[in-house]
């Protein structure tokens, strides 16, 4: 069994690891820290897992964490940063699903997070943890920067068309919509259910952290440097991410069929496991994938229109955070890629 | 007093525009009519409104409605055009809220409604019926072709864009979402809430009704064929539109620091009642109009990029339909253009 | 006009207060104050009032409020009684919707709110504000103690079985649901969105602040002590109460019938304006209340049972605070009872 | 494998099955039936099953059938009992979810159900699925009568009073609240989300179709006739059902304290897999059941009163059908009981 330690379990993205891992079958739950929640038993805070999982939140310190195969951070960007150091030298494979080691330019990272990069040395060495891009790197990595949520929906949907130089990638838009969870389990007014149910409104629509994310992997596909317009809303949901992408057909492509496009998303993505490539036609809606690894895709073209329309779905807990990260786990440790993260979406 | 017919008041719509006329000031609500529940007690099938209106449904015939004013048809298209010819020379004022009278190219109409035109003579006296842009002809007006909801939430944002040739309008994109009120209150399995709530999706993705009739009203803006992508999303909310816009700054525009534009949006809709230009900044939520008249719209651009961002949001019921069906009345009987309809937004 | 200040104003019940007072035939908002929030424009804040109240928040003091015909305080408990004294002699009416002066056993408050109460000798000289119990009271009242939102629904649907006689006091029960801005505009985990929609709990179930307030009102109505069991519960939705209560018929009673029952419900609240006894067979669901001040009741029994059931539902934030602080209000100052508060509820 | 058939999968209750046995490891579905939808992909329009099940609907006759060691009928009331006769001497086991066979007494049965009574000869048969009281004779059962969603939250709530004789039992009160799922995948207007989003409401007050089923099933707890009052509301969510149970302690029992009758549930529920009694003082919501079989039970007392408080949750589409139902299952073919129905609750 791998032993797995969990930095930061009590918000979103930690519970829903340890909802994952509780019946993961290769992995056994050996420590979960947190600062505030020392001694108190996990199944308190979560009584989802009562009868699951029989842990206690310990404090976060290395000591704690020693005995680890792996470790997951599942904490708010910096605090991940700033423990690297203590695992130096001690062959514990890290998963962050902070956003501290996505960005690979320090600097862009440091002017949208607003401080001092505190290991700017292990940036180049983390891997961006998108199988279904760099699968082979994962295999032998030991320190995963875990994609966020909307990247990870973005890029999946504009990828083909990237990688096969299809649109005209100066004017790409990114109309995104994620439920409430996506903003943590900190408390807020913004996210009171008074405050944003029955509601639905845009945010961070001058500029968002997950933009330039976004960017360094679009143009990474498309071995250049491309123009985007992302624009997150907020769903009165719990769990879902939905993003309806934009990009308009160059050239040649112009005039090929949608079923000839529909067939490169589907030879580009036939191997992976999370990854659905609907048919023709399709509408996917976000709790197609409520509480499950995958991402839907589906593609359409309005009649008389260059403008080829890609709709994303994913369960910005699972594929967006959690799953994933189980994902990188299971290519880094050998395990059947699949292995504790195949349920069946909860519809409805 | 002015007598008001409603047919068709079981809807969404119809019972809307009960909500405001009950307590409009001028307004003495005489026939409402249904098909189905004749002799019913309005306030039996709509409790909210026990107390406010002491009135039956009757069949919706000509004499039940001929001693009216103004009738609005609060009904699925079809419905109106079947029953114009009843309305000539009786002098009452038509305000169709359904789209029979909204597109001027009837065999667009034809071929969208997938119905022939009944009353295709009529068509080009109807006046489209948004104040903000044709208040002198919705004064003298006979019949009006009240917009759609979305058509609503998107001209107004996009309008000052176009009619001073600001954006590139070849690739103009509107994504729209919606409130599941917008889809009416027939029974359907798609509508139950276990299908629509805490989840989210886009429709009509490969084209939809009200593309058309949007690109209608922007053509006219900017004197010209634009092109426009419309694509609509499905909220699990009861009401509300939000819109966000994007159009491409072009020429000098490019230049235009975002100050110069919010200016002339503040100065197009300086003496409109029902539309808010927000502080540079803002973002809107549905809530902030709930079961009010109000369209809000607000600006962004995301540096280094040409991507005008307008955002628009709207009570789909009320601005995008029965309220906005009101203001035209008031204008068409020379009443205080905000009579009736200058409730404060529910919030929370 | 009568100039109306608001301490507090930045949670629920103030904004709703805003909302009813900003369209009030008879009154001017002239202060609205807020430690926090100090110089910021109240529409800032509440986005629904752009245009309806152009004012600032200013700082709770007396000099603020000096000028005052009437303050609101929208607070919670222990702000009021603390301010007390600075009001004495300043002939300022006072309408308190927190708990401070709710309880007339002063004990009982202590041991409840965990705090020594501030001004004892002012306890005996507030009037609770139920206008359908206390209205001539309320006339001539300087301090208003305004009900509980659980208090108004269950003392509403018992009222006339205790005043007739009619059930056996000892085991009254009252399951009630709110909505869950019952709960506040204070930043919290529990309340977010992603905790509370899409599920339902008890909460309280071994004692609430509010089952002492309901017990004094059902001991004054019975003259008797009863006995009650008050349990309530959060629903995944904004506003709302909806109070299930269960009260089992004696002696001659239980041979009435139910038409007889309700024609003693229809008495009894004939000549209220914001009671509303519906029809026998009458399901009230909370929206055909939503944001008006109306209580809507409906009595059922079932096939040879003695058990009486009184289904009573409320706009938490309108009869249950801020509506019916100014129904006070405009009782206290001579006015049509019902000014100002008579919006027909949004629905849907 | 043990080969399963659906009769009427195409409600909640029927894709909720198949979600379930798609990942049981014991099991195979081989044939899925749906008048409406013959030769569509149960894929198709349950797309979270894309990839799990690989399977087409056909028309629900006895050949489709006729080859499944176990045949589940998850329909409306009436369909199971007309199909019966069809499957005499097939040796197929039948698990029926509807309410053909709940009710022992025919009379009884046929005055809810408006309707004669198909095969009165099999009720006496069937046996009552509720493996928590009925745990023997499912094994033996060849025919199993599902607990409606109701009864288990309320049985399992009120059982060990009963057993023990603690309560009066002349009064016993269950006030419950259900997710609208629980109304079932059919069209209407009053289950749209616009009718029962953001609002709450009692139905089925005067009496409602669980009622004689809840009361069969104490009466035999009891080994009396018991006096109840059951009253269900719909709560604007997807799944859940919280039951908030009153009973008053009588004679000794009033003496006892609460650690002491939360011991008698302990002892009574310790050898169940999926009955968990929460610790004193708990207040379980009905998210940390979602999507699992569990139903989790929490004992309250307000002081100075006798009145217990039970307070019962489980998932009306898994515990209160289609989990209870693979449960009865996996009893009657001697799997663990467990197979196939240990999801760890989706939180959020």
């Amino acid at each position: 069994m791998i032993k797995v330690g969990i930095v930061g379990a009590t918000g979103y993205t930690g519970s829903e690891l340890l909802r994952i891992l509780a019946t993961h079958p290769n992995v056994a739950v050996t420590a979960v820290t947190s600062r505030s929640e020392e001694g108190v038993a996990v199944a308190k805070m979560f009584p989802n897992l009562r009868g699951y999982l029989d842990i206690g939140f310990t404090l976060p310190t290395v000591e704690n964490l020693s005995a680890c195969d792996v470790v997951f951070f599942a904490t708010p960007h910096g605090v991940a940063q700033a423990m690297m150091s203590d695992f130096t030298d001690k062959n514990i494979k890290i998963i962050d699903l902070s956003a501290d080691f996505r960005l690979k330019d320090i600097e862009l990272w440091e002017s949208w997070y607003k401080q001092e990069h505190a290991c700017p040395e292990l940036v180049a060495k983390a891997v961006y943890g998108l199988p279904e891009v760099n699968r082979t790197q994962i295999q032998d990595a030991d320190l995963i920067a875990c994609p966020g949520c909307y990247p990870t929906a973005v890029q999946l949907g504009f990828l083909p068309l990237l990688e096969h130089d299809l649109v005209d990638t100066g004017r790409l838009i990114a109309d995104a919509k994620s439920g409430v969870s996506g903003a943590g389990r900190s408390a807020s007014v913004g996210g009171l259910l008074p405050e944003c149910s029955d509601s639905f409104k845009a945010y961070g629509v001058s500029g968002h952290r997950h933009g330039p994310e976004i960017q360094q992997g679009l143009n990474a596909a498309s071995k250049q440097t491309v123009g985007l317009t992302f624009v997150p809303h907020l769903v009165p949901m719990i769990r879902g991410i939905e993003a309806t992408l934009y990009a308009e057909l160059k050239g040649a492509a112009k005039d090929m069929a949608l079923e000839d496009i529909q067939a490169i998303y589907e030879a580009r993505y036939q191997a992976e496991p999370f990854v659905d490539v609907m048919p023709l036609g399709s509408l996917p809606d976000t709790r197609s994938v409520r509480g499950s690894n995958i991402c839907r895709l589906a593609l359409h073209r309005q009649p008389g229109s260059d403008m080829l329309i890609v709709v994303s779905v994913i369960d910005n807990l699972v594929k967006g955070a959690s799953g994933q990260a189980v994902q990188n786990m299971n290519i880094m440790f050998g395990l059947d890629e699949r292995a504790g993260i195949q349920h069946v979406p909860l519809m409805p």
